[in-house]
């Protein structure tokens, strides 16, 4: 084993390096791989759903569980269809494309530089194109039985429009007085022209958004405080904070209902992208949805008797962007004195797939080894190995982030303890058997 | 306040006393109910969330954290459409329907006791029937932007036709040998005709499914093990055993890949009805995906050279059924001594959306009250309410299925203790505040 003092690092460079690394160790690869793939669609592995649940608990913590102002919700992806009306979905949400005549092939009018060479004019990169068309984004679906009653809906485009359905339900249910928020996790889908980026732009995604109601006194210091909440958390995800940034959208960038929208950016290799949204939606969706379905969301102050729409704060962030950019920012190779280098990912503990690895230094060592993981088990992700050398076993669970390994070896017959090491520092601790679990605990689980 | 003496105690007997719960408390509600829901879709509010949330972390812990022979996964839920042919269902997964050529509507044809009066025929219950057709219950949808390249994808009608997609590559990443298992939780959605009994028959729904594969030799073995397991994970969800069962199908009933099965069923208040099933389904699934894809899934075993494809065991559990059986379960009225009842919800600790309810006796208490449940609230659910009379909380609690509410009270402030009330036997115990913490892990999470 070569000597384990790093003389470099570098971090990743080129996408194509952790998406090979994504499909090999089964964090994630194309959905129906056997099949082919199927564009824009990406499924989670073994160690890629352990990332996504523990980054999706963490958000419920903290946006849901450890405040008593947010009410958490799960609704269904098929929404009524009148729904996409009132948000203005059904009419706005497309994007402008155009055909080339020649190769009968369709692009976005806005990403002609990605449209290559037309295949119909010999080496010519020249499209005959028509004038753009608008395309919407939404996959529709039929509900019901006879083709008469059949109607059209859905798949949700955006989490958050089940919020404000959800409204007055969930505030006359939860007793909550403004201001409040209602938050939820899950699947959003868009019919993308050109999915690209690994998951970072991808037909089926999640979603964790949080729609927060206030007084309109009250929208610029709630809009200050979720922005300066959700810039926080991705800093405690351990993003790299050189390549975390705040950007504002300029006056002609906003929506026509948003006073004011900030991006939390990250810096991928494939350059800055927006991973979150904070959002002043205004009186906007409450408002629409009053409208469309004619019930009255507003809102009266019971001392003052003053009736108002409540404004909305909104935050927003891609869970699949997120896992990308924790794992691009991860991803770290070093050169070893003595030649040898090893992948690591540097994961959160808490973010951490595999919380320990157990590692009996000899196959005759299975036994209390096997006694020991599975009594981990209980409380940890456990991984067990035995089988090879154990630099090699400790640079399989570098590569995949694992922060700790406890080597079980033939003196822990005889003295009881165990050699922790862990991943970053390559650093090693020898810790009683009966101490290991307090020892992980203390390092992997929010303090309580 | 009346005496907390039980005189009398009754289960739920109609669905609707359920159904009202849900809604008023927040646990279960239509989809876009403000639209006027969408028949067959249901939204999870803040107390159902948490219940389905903790239903189903406990069967991932149960299931994959707990084991090293089942990784996990999150697969998309639109696949590739070859996988539909493959499993059958683009031929196969269908309903037959009949039309009344007089009133229009469209039937079941072996439901057809629901069918009701024909409209078209005062006052006569004769429909005038079209020999029956079938019906393909997957919802479609089309991908990709340009009308001719488009393609027709389905919604998944089941999670674990991707557990046969990825078990090549989940496989080889995790170096895992035969018997092993792959187990996710996700939405699926089926176009049932019709939707009914609350949310046990929807249109959008959520499974837990574990697929085993093993060598033919075990499947017996492996079969009478999933089975035992999952029995006795609905049993210690608390479930009344005299109200669960499990049903073999008899040969007749079979599919015909299928060499045994046997139903989970919960005696729910409108019969008897299976919420998990076990299934021997052979080498069914891995052979016809090895033909359609061109990809060979068998397995050579190392040692005897043996070229075979496993056989698997599937355990399949509808979690959005479990989640109401456990409601339906937990259901209870109880006449108390001087008349007044209270109405509670007997959910398993480990199941129970509100962990625990922060009661200051008085609004003058509200300062030590709060720093309390903050405290909590990093560890466990917290509720806190200091609004209207003490017993009214508690029966608040109670019908929400909260096991502890802790009393702050005057004497708190001196002796630093407070009364902590557990809900089904109404029993008080007087806990220092420093222990709070200790006493409720001990009694709502599991062992480590």
């Amino acid at each position: 084993m070569a000597s384990d003092r790093a003389t470099t690092h570098r971090r990743l460079e080129r996408m194509d390096e952790l998406v090979s690394l994504c499909a090999r160790r089964g964090f994630v690869f194309p959905s129906s791989e056997i099949y082919g793939g199927i564009n824009g669609f990406w499924d989670y592995g073994p160690l890629g759903v352990e990332l996504k649940n523990n980054l999706k608990q963490w958000w419920w913590q903290r946006v849901v569980r450890e405040r008593s102002d947010v009410e958490g919700v799960d609704s269904s992806i098929i929404a009524h269809p009148r729904t996409w009306d009132a948000s203005g979905h059904t009419e706005h949400f497309s994007d402008p494309m155009v055909d080339c005549r020649a190769c009968k092939k369709r692009f976005r009018a806005d990403q002609l530089e990605d449209a290559g060479k037309c295949s119909a004019r010999e080496g010519s990169s020249e499209h005959d194109l028509t004038e753009p068309r608008s395309f919407n984004l939404m996959f529709s679906t039929m509900i019901g039985a006879s083709e008469d009653a059949a109607a059209q809906a859905y798949l949700r485009p955006e989490t958050c429009q089940s919020l404000f359905n959800d409204f007055k339900r969930v505030r006359e249910a939860s007793r909550q007085k403004l201001p409040f928020g209602i938050a939820q996790i899950g699947k959003a889908f868009r019919n993308e022209i050109n999915p690209r980026n690994f998951t970072f732009r991808s037909r089926e995604f999640e979603q964790a958004e949080m729609e927060f109601f206030c007084h309109p006194s009250e929208r610029e210091r709630w809009f200050e405080h979720w922005r300066d909440e959700r810039m926080k958390f991705h800093h405690d995800l351990g993003l790299d904070p050189a390549r975390l940034r705040t950007r504002s959208h300029a006056d002609d960038e906003l929506a026509h209902y948003c006073k004011a929208a900030v991006d939390v950016e990250y810096e991928f290799p494939f350059g800055w992208q927006e991973i979150e949204g904070i959002h002043d939606r205004g009186d906007w969706d409450l408002s629409r949805h009053s409208e469309y379905s004619g019930k009255d969301l507003g809102i009266t102050n019971p001392e003052t008797k003053e009736r108002f729409v409540p404004m909305v704060i909104e935050t927003s962030v891609g869970i699949d962007r997120t896992c990308l950019a924790i794992l691009a920012d991860a991803f770290v190779v070093e050169e070893l004195e003595g030649g040898e280098s090893r992948t690591l990912l540097q994961i959160h503990p808490r973010l951490a797939p595999i919380k320990v690895a157990v590692l009996p230094l000899s196959k005759k060592l299975a036994e209390p080894a096997h006694t020991l993981s599975d009594g981990l088990r209980k409380r940890f992700n456990v991984f067990y190995d035995d089988a090879g050398n154990i630099g090699r076993r400790y640079r399989r669970q570098d590569e995949v982030g694992t922060p700790f390994c406890v080597t079980y070896d033939f003196e822990s017959v005889d003295d009881g303890c165990v050699t922790i090491r862990e991943r970053d520092s390559m650093s090693q601790d020898r810790v009683s058997i009966d101490a290991v679990s307090r020892y992980l605990t203390e390092r992997v689980e929010p303090a309580a």
